[in-house]
């Protein structure tokens, strides 16, 4: 705030560590990525060298930064799996081996100095959204990514919610049906079962062994990978066995969405990632069910928005931690 | 807390509105109840003549608090509908007519000359907990009232959660299985159409028609009613239906609170009201099915207790309100 107050222009560095690759990027105070570099996540051997490369960059970003004079306030890291966010330690990434119990923040902290934020990829998107995406100007709000599997983050009152062991927000898999399709969680029924790419791939071949007909089989037999992308397309071609999984997928989703409306009463739901890229099909579905399966005062005080940062939420939201508490006026938030 | 520093004891009164007695009390900074009062709501006979009973009786106890020396630290309601907290706002009452849109925080401190803090009456009772009961000790907590209705209060990082347009914590009515029962509510398969007291004697009304033996049976025959508790009872001295009445209830509530537990890692779950009065009938089976099916930092993390405040949890709760902010040393959530 100081230094806004001063005149000077402040950027944060956000770093998206992802199983396959690693983002980095300098992002201004209105969530604008003034700088970006990317590399693969493979290229380094182990934590070490990773490190290494991390620093590395960071460094270069922040020599870039001077040169366009923006002062750095902090770096922002988002990363795949448990994080003990108050002391910024990496508890264990499921995809990249080797990072047990890393103090993350203090290690970086130290070769850096700048203050360091850690936190986890779907809350680092949830903030990014909540900072410069869809949720601007809410206080509080749900945002999902509709992957493989489902992230989750919680934006409560104006402060992403992590739960007092770091583990909240885990969305996905709430039960939707004690009774549903086994998840991999182990769990049976999970919101992950109805609306994960795989859940919805695997459905759909379901489907199309039952009624081997229609626009989807046809498109399928020619050589068309059988992805939700193409299912969204066959549906708007009039494929009717499309478009009725559209439809299913959104009231599941909607019915999970009503549920945690009426649990967290909140201002936006976000949904971002490839499932939800297909407009209407989703989204009409979704918001049919919410709104119908809502409390009144739950339903329409909400409302179910697309993620706005597409692929680089997870870059924008990674800086976005490095700016919270810090934001410039008229993106805090007041009430 | 500066009165505390100053080496003198302060104390708060609880208003506890229920749809037929309204219950009051002057309550001490440890939660105990130092005196008490309760009238029951039909004998006004509108809001007018109720706010001058309740004034009074305020008045009364506050003559009462002087007289034994703790100094008053404010006045908090617990209400049974929809509230606007911020301004102590009455929306309605569903079941006590004629106080649509009534300000009665500014009402009664005009009148009473003290701080007045309206809540709805399920979140007065979690805080109640948090402060006082089961809850002690703990940030996180998630609270339910399993009565013929679920009532839930959510306490986040030391903090009553009323989501943005204070209709949060409905967590009787997440859906638990899409095509579950019909609930008042007009949704399917709600925690409550589960867990419930109408439907909870409704399901075994049903299981006692198909397999009309045994001891439950036989107590019905005799005369005795069919309650929670009968079933209880009957489920202890061996009667089979009971038993699997009360596993599977509790194995639905466990479901429900996995997915509580994945979305917000509270320290603490809290059970109260009949349902719950039946000890490991109801919590084996829950905590059974939780630990099998929320994650395992999740499961780990949480604990599954009763309530500790039972009938007077709500005036406790009430004049917890009060307290809110202002607990001395100790009673203060630190981390």
């Amino acid at each position: 705030m100081k230094d806004f107050e001063r005149g000077r222009p402040t950027a944060a560095i956000g770093v998206d560590i992802g199983g396959t690759s690693v983002k980095l990027g300098l992002v201004d105070s209105n969530g604008k990525i003034l700088f970006r570099e990317s590399f693969p996540t493979h290229r380094s051997h182990g934590k070490k060298e990773l490190l290494e490369v991390i620093v590395g960059h960071i460094r270069e970003l922040v020599r870039l930064s001077a040169a366009r004079e923006p002062r750095v306030a902090g770096i922002g890291i988002g990363a795949p799996g448990a994080i003990d966010v108050d002391r910024g330690l990496v508890y264990f990434f499921p995809n990249i081996p080797g990072w047990k119990d890393t103090p993350l923040k203090k290690i970086l902290e130290r070769r850096l100095d700048l203050p360091v934020t850690v936190d986890n990829d779907a809350n680092a998107m949830a903030y990014g959204e909540f900072c410069f995406g869809a949720g601007r100007g809410s206080r509080t709000i749900i945002a999902l990514t509709l992957g493989t599997g489902i992230g989750g983050g919680l934006v409560l009152g104006g402060k992403l919610f992590h739960g007092p062991h770091f583990s909240a927000a885990e969305i996905g898999h709430m039960v939707l049906n004690e009774d549903g399709p086994l998840c991999a969680c182990g769990n049976h029924g999970c919101i992950e079962t109805y609306v994960g790419n795989g859940y919805f791939v695997e459905e759909v071949r379901r489907r199309l062994k039952k009624t081997p007909g229609g626009i989807l089989a046809d498109d399928l037999r020619k050589g068309k990978e059988l992805t939700p992308l193409a299912v969204a397309q066959a549906a708007r071609r009039g494929d009717k066995l499309s478009k009725e999984m559209w439809d299913r997928t959104g009231a599941h989703l909607g019915n999970a969405l009503a549920g945690l409306a009426n649990l967290l009463n909140p201002e936006k739901i976000i949904l971002g990632g490839g499932i939800a890229q297909n407009g209407d099909l989703l989204f009409k579905p979704v918001i049919a069910a919410l709104n119908k399966k809502a409390f009144p005062i739950a339903a329409t005080t909400v409302k179910v928005v697309p993620a706005e940062l597409g692929v680089d939420a997870g870059l924008i939201g990674a800086a976005a931690l490095a700016f919270s508490g810090s934001l410039p006026a008229g993106r805090q938030v007041t009430r």
